[in-house]
């Protein structure tokens, strides 16, 4: 239901061309003798004072294209890092600059970076065909780039695997080009066996291991030639390894076949990656000899069919889209060897239907899995002989279990690693202890070492810091700035990927003292820069608390207004539901918007009311039953406070406008509100409930046949008389998460009570518009409707 | 591309309760003793004072729910007209009320009504299912109504055949109950042969006679029991006839089975139906042994998927849509024997790919072929017992021959009956003889009965009339009063269906004089009722000659407006188009819209520009190669000359409106000429012209490829950056003749534009709209807006 990241706290995003660090330093860039020299300029040319605007100004019309040629100010900042075990090397992704979209895979080692793979050198600069699956696997992970997306290491991090449209590639670090690595079809997730000898990939919905032995790098055809592993087929079911053999003497070995169009193997199904933050579907096992691996059937699944209205002549796509209520996909999991052999896990599935994580360390095999009320997930230990599970730990809760990025995992010693919820505190367990203190929300566990800790959490809700838990030494706080931060470590370093209030930062934290594998007093700090665009706004938040909930909130007023000068429309600009926090101290590019809409002539307000994260179990499960009346209570309450804060409101012209949750509560506040709010932009809005997927709808409702009033009094729909003020719907017509449906069925119900409204439909673009222009316009859109419908005030309410 | 029913000069649709004959009788309606007193309720209460409202006020807001209701006052007129060969009765099919949608066949003799069937006795009031081919000829036809929506009879009338939600039933007129016949499946366009001995109808695109000997009039089970003939499959192919026998002694025979899905025998084609006005695919011969049967491949046409984005689990249908430039569907015909013989008829199908239309009368079976560039339309004879063709006629025209229902036809002489074009007038011949004098248009010929021939046509662009051509006896016209008429005539009986100023009039001609079978002068006229509801506003459109092109312009005022009182602000609600006029002197459902919109504070003026039929052919011709200058052109002398003549028009505040055509027109209009119009609301507009049919299309703008230029300057995509007016588009996601893509991607244009507009989609609505509260709120929705967007004017311009 997202457009915003509420994965950040799982995932690496983010650097600057600014530290905060006492140790900091500048490195310059080495660009080794394989970069072209038009990239050179670009990166020069971003880092040049001309691209520097700072102004604001009312004018400033640069924003929005800029904004949307950034993709969001994403593109140039490094991201998905790895370190190597002895800490010295740190592999990550970057875009050549702040508007280049192409991934390129970089080394960062002593200060130095080198440049491991461009694409544009692989396989041109012309968008290739992407599979589908992996399409899909990156529509849910938001993202919105190209080239090198991802990519995946061996334990050493020395040999790197990815994917580039379609085609296997390797490289590695110690030196040489990047090489093809012959598959058997398109590939999706490669993923090197741990010892490095091998290269897991999912291709047309099979699960296929390659050995690299005798591959040549110098080879050019990045796919097999023999037409015969093209494809699957459905007539040949089950496990079988043709060992195909490549010229090259490479070995293809299909470990998994797809046994028919609903099955999978080796992804993950829609809920999991959409609603459970888990995008896998295998694990290499440490002897690298053996996977375990996930089996997807969505033959139970309701269809969905999601065609191109602005194109009819494009075939619609069926989609498996497990509504609240409906069946779920089946998911299992097996064991298979390299040899062919394999081995079905066992567990109570009927009980426990949904497969949250899994895992494969020292201990062996792992996995959590939950019930389909949600209120229990259990924790298994895997025999990998016999595939038989034994319960670690079970953890309940009366509304729903909170899932928890990176959980379970375990440390050297076999000691659990777990969340735990007790009065209003999130706290860290190891080996069954809590090891945070109350008040600090555990967020997410970042990585095991040892029997060391990362993970981050929150002491105040507008910050997200990185930890480190380590027996003997208790927690200590890595991360010493403002800022949400996520990390990866190992062998005594750890990148610090941090959004600060100056923008995106990347801080390689490298100890140096005696203790070099664990403190980090003596810590040598170094920036990997950010070539990401300085926005052409700045926005100027004045962090506020508000009414008795302490509401948490941002205040952006024009840069040209004076206080005191006149009255100023309102806008709230809030997300305002689960799992996603919008106000903090940090830049980001929600922040840029809303000063930008500032600029246009509003006091923009955005609070983070009940229901976000970050402010322990209670405030994040005050909306179990009802996810609309807290939240909009909260936005109204902090509205009426700032108001009587700061006498520039103009709380007689009060517009809101929102995304997805957010589209859904701008829209429900002039429904329920009209008194308060007098316009409305609800940009893909989930306006019946009963029309989102399982897993995260029936979270915060229950079953919609056990509680059909949750749904009701959750949803827009059945509201639809009650409008009365100007509304604009915006929906994606390719948003297969919240789909088209939940906005055309609203304005099909707005119609037939005779209210007047405007919808803007988006064909072609998904639940995060794709498309630069359509981007860029969106907020001139959105702008105008609403200055137009509070300039058209005249009644006075 | 048609909302509006540009098929009434082919077809009979009309009545009233009030007749202008001098011979005027209001005769009883006789009910029979099987009519259900409900029925006779409603009739009752329709004819009753207290539904004859008059009043206009602007708050009579019941109009717009009425205009829903009564299905724009379709329901209740008296139409599908059938005279028995010696005058004395009448078929129709009527519904029970102005409100009611059920269609029931009457028989009309002597003064008198007789029911022949109920549906809703015979299937119950649930609405059944409707097999999709009968669904998309519905469609085609714009047919609002259900129930009985179509019959046929044998040469002597006496015999009815018709479908009720795919099954097969006949009543026949001498009494009796209607009884059901076995069919093979869902039933499809049931025709009784000439003698009355067999039905032939298409079930799933196969075709089938049944025959009716054994045919147990009291049997109930509507359906064929045997599940074996429930499906053609695609396995056998071609012609079969398995002789199936039905319990009940009556035999189904299939004499052509549809090899595959792409292939139908016995229905019209897309474009056939769509913008040649041919609805039919066979037509028995004389004999009733034979039949003239069109097969259809649509293989090569290319394919548009037509899903509902607001249900998404329902699958898309796959409509074989051949757009303009792209291949045609393969239209072929044969003679089919009741015997199973089958005998192919040929013809130059590469030059002449479009079959017009085709018959069979006394002098063997005939077709009307045309060119792929439409500027040859040749008229054929088949001989029967090789399917050889020999080219009885050829019309030619430099830009294309324009089709003229109900030709050819052949009088009992073999006398041709064809259109011809000449200066500016469109003749009637009859065998190669022109018969009608210059300057009267003619419009569609009606029918042939001896030497007489039938036909509509206009000296006055305001009205058409019916016209009677005899040898000897030169033409006369038979409708006298003013309005447009059309007619069905046999035996010395006409039935007048006129759509006249004071709304719908059937009358029934009985000439009683000695020369009974050929005069008038001494014919009694008698009145079918309509039950329509009266309008609740009644328009008082102004005719006006506008411009130096003495353009037909209509005005209506408010009533409540007194002249001189005050400037009001202009709507102009055109169609604009080609084959369709909005100005005549007739009420019509336009009119009734048109007042109701000048009733909420609009002038409104409608107005036929040059394009629009029954002007000559020159006038017709007039947007050969550009259809939107022309029209755009007079539309705004209109306006200007309007303005002149009165001086209440604010031509500072002009809004334009109209759906289909005239929606393209108005979103034309407010793209280039923003100092005319300042606001538009466009229903339904083709955007893109390469985006329509084949036949409608390349007939005013060639072929794409040889024509770019025509299509770039005719479309509204590629000038949306002209946009600075306020634009709301309405388009129907279930339109399968002016595809949603032509909203979409025409909105799509202008938000990459940056420019501001409305978009109202209609989940489920096809090109004329079906359900009741969409059509009732489409006009507040639509007033609202238009208020609206022209208060906001305040630049003066």
């Amino acid at each position: 239901m997202f457009p915003r990241d509420r994965r950040t706290r799982n995932h690496l995003l983010s650097s600057s061309l600014l530290s905060t660090s006492p140790a900091l330093s500048f490195p310059t860039p080495l660009e080794d003798g394989t970069l072209p020299s038009a990239n050179l300029n670009a990166t020069r040319h971003v880092n040049s004072p001309d691209s520097q605007h700072t102004a604001n100004s009312p004018d400033s019309t640069g924003f929005p294209r800029q904004f949307a040629r950034t993709r969001r100010f994403s593109l140039g900042v490094p991201r998905h890092f790895t370190v190597s075990p002895d800490g010295s090397r740190v592999l990550f992704v970057r875009t050549a600059s702040g508007t280049d979209p192409i991934g390129r895979l970089w080394q960062y080692e002593a200060g130095t970076e080198r440049l491991l793979v461009d694409p544009a050198l692989l396989v041109g600069t012309a968008p290739g065909a992407i599979p589908e699956e992996e399409r899909l696997r990156r529509e849910r992970a938001r993202e919105r780039s190209e080239g090198v997306v991802s990519y995946a290491t061996d334990a050493a991090a020395r040999l790197v695997a990815f994917a580039l449209s379609g085609a296997l590639w390797a490289v590695r670090t110690e030196g040489g080009t990047p090489f093809s690595v012959p598959a058997a079809g398109p590939v999706v997730d490669p993923r090197p066996s741990p010892d490095g000898r091998h290269i897991a990939y999912v291709s047309r919905r099979s699960f296929h291991v390659v050995g690299l032995s005798g591959t040549d790098p110098t080879r050019a055809d990045p796919t097999c030639a023999d037409p015969t592993c093209a494809d699957p087929g459905d007539t040949d079911p089950g496990h079988a390894d043709p060992g195909h053999a490549d010229p090259s003497g490479a070995t293809d070995r299909q470990l998994a076949r797809a046994e028919g169009p609903d099955i999978s193997y080796g992804l993950a199904e829609y809920v999991a990656a959409e609603s459970m933050h888990r995008t896998r579907g295998y694990w290499w096992a440490p002897d690298s000899r053996h996977v375990l691996l996930a089996r997807v059937d969505t033959g139970p699944v309701e269809r969905r069919y999601l065609g191109d209205p602005a194109d009819p002549t494009k075939p619609p796509r069926a989609v498996a889209y497990p509504a609240a209520g409906t069946p779920n996909a089946e998911v299992t999991l097996q064991i298979v060897s390299l040899e062919g052999e394999r081995v079905d896990v066992a567990w109570d599935r009927t009980a426990y239907e949904y497969l949250v994580d899994a895992g494969w360390d020292a201990h062996g095999p792992y996995l959590a899995v939950q019930s389909r009320d949600q209120r229990t997930v259990r924790t298994l230990a895997v025999d990998p002989a016999t595939g038989a599970t034994a319960v670690l730990h079970e953890r309940t809760d009366p509304a729903w279990v909170e899932l928890v990025g990176g959980t379970p995992a375990r440390t050297a010693s076999g000691a659990l690693v777990l969340p735990e919820d007790d009065g209003d505190t999130r706290y860290l367990t190891v080996g069954g202890r809590r090891v945070t203190p109350e008040g600090l929300q555990l967020c997410a566990v970042l990585g095991v070492e040892g029997e060391r800790v990362l993970f981050t959490a929150s002491d105040d809700p507008l910050e997200t810091h990185v930890w480190r838990h380590e027996p003997g030494h208790g927690c200590r706080r890595l991360s010493r700035n403002p800022g949400r931060y996520t990390a990866v470590g190992r062998g005594g370093t750890v990148v610090l990927a941090g959004a600060t209030p100056r923008g995106d930062e990347v801080g390689v934290l490298r100890a140096t003292g005696p203790d070099a594998a664990g403190g980090d007093e003596d810590a040598r700090y170094q920036v990997i820069p950010s070539l990401a665009e300085e926005p052409l706004v700045t926005p100027r938040p004045r962090h506020l608390r508000l009414s008795e909930r302490q509401l948490h909130g941002a205040l952006f007023l024009p840069s040209w207004h004076e206080e005191g000068a006149g009255k100023l429309p309102v806008l709230l600009d809030p997300y305002g539901g689960p799992a996603l926090q919008v106000v903090g101290r940090r830049r980001g590019w929600t922040g840029c918007v809303s000063q930008w809409f500032a600029e246009q002539g509003f006091a923009v307000l955005v609070v983070d009311g009940r229901g976000t994260p970050n402010r322990g179990p209670a405030w994040e499960k005050a909306i179990h039953g009802d996810q609309l009346t807290p939240a909009l209570e909260d936005q109204i309450d902090a509205l009426r406070a700032a108001g009587a804060r700061c006498a520039d409101l103009d709380l007689t012209r009060v517009a809101i406008r929102g995304w997805s949750f957010g589209g859904f509560l701008a829209a429900a506040a002039v429904l329920h509100h009209p008194d308060v709010f007098h316009a409305a932009v609800a940009g893909a809005p989930p306006t019946d409930q009963r029309l989102y997927d399982t897993h995260w709808k029936e979270r915060y409702l229950g079953h919609p046949e056990e509680h059909p009033e949750n749904y009701a009094r959750s949803s827009l729909i059945g509201h639809g008389h009650l409008l009365r003020r100007p509304l604009l719907l915006v929906h994606g017509l390719a948003d297969d998460n919240v789909a088209a449906a939940h906005t055309l069925r609203f304005s099909a119900e707005l119609l037939a009570a005779g209210k007047p409204h405007s919808v803007l439909p988006l064909p072609g673009a998904t639940h995060l518009p794709a498309d630069d222009a359509v981007n860029e316009q969106l907020l001139h859109f959105q702008r105008d409707f609403l200055l137009d419908a509070l300039a058209r005030r005249t009644d006075g309410e």
